[in-house]
């Protein structure tokens, strides 16, 4: 039994959002969902869903002057300039960073291991309708509610929260840290996801691979079709799409309710990773991932 | 109590987090949805799940810092010492304040209004099952996932979007603010809700009152149980609701959907209320809505 | 209050109905499903929806010239002239009475007591939305069937006719009753239902849970609203609260059915109680259930 | 306009239900379903779910002391001893007589018109799956639930009751009754329903059809297999179908909230038939319907 | 273990269909399902929908042509002149000669018995709703999804293939062949069908039930009703029961996902029986199954 | 390219199908579904799942023999020895040939248009899950009921029957042919199906879209994967997509239903395009299609 003794400052963890992904407007309550965690500060600066250069510098700053131990870039292109310049000033600032997206962000991965960023790029996460003809604030949050949907029920918060946990466990431990490099696509919910029913898995993939073919139509409807007649079709169709995703990714978790085996992974006061079966259980430190942890840094 | 800047600039809303509540996540977003806003300028803060006054206190000045022309304030008990604090601060420094928050706060209208202070308190949005047997970082998602399903097709969001763009346009215009004083129950659902099928508007305002009952559950649960024999089965039974109530929300927008007639209330890139029902339709400029805002202003 | 005769006659059960609740309309029939128990005569007199004095005193005199062992009084407001006659009367002929309502009776518990009168008090059994413009006998008809199948499904109708059994067993024991002091609100289902998952008791609970606040919305509706365009919505919101709640406790059952794990307990010709689980099984006399009736009663 | 002058008596409905069919437990309430009905007065007696001559014996003259103007006698199988005692009792008392049943009773239809008795026989009120190992109170209740979901839903119940209703508009205008003659089968739903979709109304043929056979299964499972292996499975089926038929019906009656054309007929106080379509309208006095049954009055 | 020792020689499937039935359209496929099967040739030859004399003389020589060891003869009603003659000249050839219908061929299982030809007759594969009215391309084909669906789910199918499979294996065994003769009713699935839950079986019962009903409305519809207002709406309400039947089967089969139980029953390349239960597991020789098929030979 | 006799003879269709696609079970039956069409002989010869040169050299000389006006070549794969000798052979034959197969097609579409060889290419029609340890001939049949079920409802089903219905009414007016060249994708559906209600159609889109991204999952299941760890939940997860596309596509139609819009095309006698909506009406002979097809013949 390794003891996990937090050092006695708190891990900062900084957060920029700019723009809007599926995974950015839970992302630190993922962290802490209890509100009880003793060893980390959060801290969160958004520029709303624009991302333009003009704003990212205005409002970056902020989260310098936390001075962050992690520092988590959300942005839906993290390759254009706002970005650009946030990553450009924490990476010349040395701080941990790691670019959190969506598939656009496939493309960057080199550059970004060249940079030393770490990255969490999740494919299910996809590209909104964004036409005026379709999307209104209702509709956005919609959309986003079944995206958030698909990435809960699927497994991929937990895949995230775990990584960030992971690194946060290396900083408590005053370790060399390994930033996340994290590509999460439908082959990785089969590998990694933590369904005991291998239907619900199944369906599992089929919701997260369903979800991330929704940029395919979006793209075409956002940026290739003109004509209103053409691209609104298309944008409805993708929010179907995500409808449907968000049911299909319910009802995997509903197959594990009825063996009563949904895995819940809560954080301790302390931080540490617990989880649990069955339902009346109480939860219990997960001594073997806290290894695994450990140990993949040993390998570093 | 001061007023704006000439229409040329920009208007600057600040947001500030602490703790989190169900249109938390979303609420920036749903200002502009497109992110092709020319008249606003939107920063947020958060502190993350937290709402300590030590966290308040070292967060809460980088949204001053921004200098906001209307600070929406958003928390689950907005009178604890942190949010509170928050609110002071405001107050002292003459901002236009607005907080949102849950059934919690409806005990402190008369003091927010008392304050200067304007409020969007939404009864809908219910406390969550934060216990550790229960809450873990999926469910916490998947909860706040079915509540912003509630909240989006019932048409809450569309009611606090226009609240907040009534108070822009003012802002614009030049003129005396009248800060937003709403409370949103299942009656607010009946009475401003914009389903055109009777039946549609029945199903939202069971979905939504379903919503505003958890709280029941959750307090019993979170607060007055001791034993988990007792109030997981609670938990798990608020959290059911929720479920329940997003599905039947989703059933009400289904339902509009089926006769064409879903309202959408896009932002033009000017920031001016559009509406349209059909599909196919484009959007137009809701000329009944901006002068009803102003005349209201017009009556103050 | 007398005691009863040989355990050679049958038990005279008289049932007197005057309006309509929930429980009503198949509350005899849960006593006897197989219409084979040898042990018990079950007589009813009621007066269809009305329950002015006038028709009960014409109609109550009938169950009476029964000469019931036991007598049930059903009605949604028992406090009102036409029940509470009927109540005053079985009590001055020292008969063994059982009121048995909904939620409205909750207050009158203690006078209940005092007269000793036993009662059960289902608070998921909730007032109809009975306004003109909306209740017609197919939509009244519809709503009694979704709330028999909340009470049948969360395992309401099991506790309503175990307590009746458990008096009619120590009737035929020829002992001292102690008449029923049931109470059946959510937390009831939590600690008294027999869901073997989890899960299926978490949904049992919402169904329930969402049932009993059904008469908040129809109490509003019915009483207070004077306007159609205002209690029309109210009493349909609330009738899809019913039709979801009956949904809900549907899928609380089929849960169960997916483990194989449907508890069943028929009456035996004698009208013992048995029991079982498994489907293909056959059902069992349920002796600790039955001691535990004879045991409470060597407590008194 | 003709118009509806109440005879200054109310009409006395009596009801003498003895065993159980799904048209039983509601029935005197679909007569008077707001309980303001001034133009009758409704008495019920019922043996539960015994049939047996003694039982009638005993039980029936409490109803003829009531001395209905009309008597409707509801059981499962009128052909055997003790609803025949009823029903001749009846006759020698010249009382306007109605038997309700279900299909078992289709062979007696010329018997009962032999004998001047009036006869309602609903072919999709279905026998119940009356075996001990799968029939407790709750599977009960939920197969009645099903059946009182699928008949109301389908419209059977409206006919029921305004064949009732126009005998009881005959009896107030102080004329000769015809009693009613109603075998209510598939093609009864197809031409006397009142879906405005066409294929709202297929469903819910559907649905009876279903209904009606349930019927075929459980005469199997409860009179001629004598192996629990065999039957178990059969009335699991047939109780399957019930709460599929029920489904289905509920769906039919959806498809007419989407267009906002359910037709509702509540009784007005006086107990006129009234009728409307949209759920926001104002019920309206039924003068065709009303004109019909007079003059269908006229021809005999 | 018994060794399955192909003859060198495949063992050639002919296959006639004249008209559709449920079972036709994948009947071939079911032998083969993976393309990898060496031990038989399948060869199919069809006239489309028609089923006349004159078609059949001109097809079926083809397939005769084929000289195949086993013929199938699939047809909606073998008794008129087409398939009659097909049978005829399969009898006289001394061609291993099945008869594949539905409900229709019930009547003429003596005479195919007579005749030495072996059946399979289907009862849950009705009628299709055939009036120009309704049936176009889209209807034709979505009714027969919904049966194929239905038979398979409910295992139907694999009744049918395992029974040819059986046949297959005799021949290659080169002892003499007892033709099927297979009727299925709802009691077959109760008795032949592999689910493992009890409750997924009665619905898989009920689907099944449901089907073999719609033959009753159809027949009406297609033969008795020359009015459209009166066959529309019967042909519109069996399409209903098929898409019912089919929504149920598919349940039927997601309550055996839900404790991994499907039962799989593959070819291996040899075409030996495999068998497997859970989804990870790997396929083994059904060695039960095939001594099964091999001593009720040796019974003959 | 051989131009077509006297319209007073029946155009004869020839179909060879060698494998399995979901267009193929049903594509004759497509031509006339209520079998009474006059203007057409249509005779099918397959080779059940197999594709081999072996077995197509065998087979297809039959359908030769047959002297087609016009051949349908079905494969799952047009490129592969068996059927491209098939094409070939027509081709030398001169005959009017069209290939119909998937996704897999789309590379050979020029090939084919060098070749003279018209072709019905649907990427909705999605490479099975061929891994034994999943796929029996019941999972193989219900995928097929899916898919089948998604090509019907989306509309894909009339698409292919009105482009072969264009070309027999070419062969009857004894013109000059031009022969299909149809790739249908989901902006087909956008453009060319026939639904009213713009959410239907975006749901049908959505539908056929997932059903187009099935083979992503399969291609990597049955040919790239090796371990069966690996594969088995791919294979599960891609016919989990196809079930939910054929639900998604019964669901588009629905909403047709309930507007009383369902597109119907059936044949008349003599095989002319016939067409209505509403459920109650009579379809009339399609003028504007049928005049459309003629045209666009003229043009060449």
């Amino acid at each position: 039994m390794i003891c996990v003794q937090a050092s006695s400052a708190k891990v900062k963890i900084g957060v920029f959002k700019c723009g809007n992904v599926g995974t950015a407007p839970l992302f630190e309550l993922l962290l802490d969902e209890l509100a009880q965690r003793k060893d980390i500060t959060v801290r969160t600066v958004t520029t709303g869903s624009k991302m333009s250069l003009e704003e990212v510098k205005d409002a970056f700053p902020k989260i310098l002057e936390f001075a962050p131990d992690l520092l988590v870039i959300i942005s839906p292109n993290p390759a254009v300039s706002g970005p650009a310049a946030a990553r450009e000033i924490a990476v010349q600032n040395r701080i941990n960073t790691v670019v959190m997206s969506d598939a656009v962000a496939k493309r960057m991965i080199s550059d970004l291991e060249k940079q030393g960023v770490g990255y969490i790029v999740v494919l299910g996460d996809p590209l909104i309708g964004a036409r005026r003809e379709f999307l209104d604030p209702v509709e956005m949050a919609l959309f986003n509610s079944n995206i958030m949907k698909v990435l809960a029920a699927t497994g991929v918060f937990r895949l995230i929260h775990q990584e960030i946990d992971r690194v946060i466990a290396v900083l408590k431990e005053n370790l060399a840290i390994r930033l996340p490099r994290l590509l999460i696509d439908t082959v990785t919910i089969r590998d990694k996801s933590d369904f005991l029913n291998p239907y619900a898995k199944a369906k599992a993939m089929a919701a997260y691979h369903i979800a991330s073919k929704i940029p395919e139509i979006n793209t075409k409807a956002c940026f290739m079709e003109k004509d209103s007649e053409k691209f609104i079709p298309l944008v409805a169709c993708a929010h179907e799409m995500a409808q449907l995703a968000a049911n299909l990714a319910e009802q995997a978790r509903e197959i594990e309710k009825y063996s009563d085996s949904v895995l819940r992974t809560p954080h301790s006061k302390k931080g540490e990773p617990l989880t649990k079966r069955k339902l009346m259980q109480s939860p219990e430190f997960d001594n073997s991932l806290y290894k695994e942890w450990l140990k993949s840094l040993q390998k570093k």
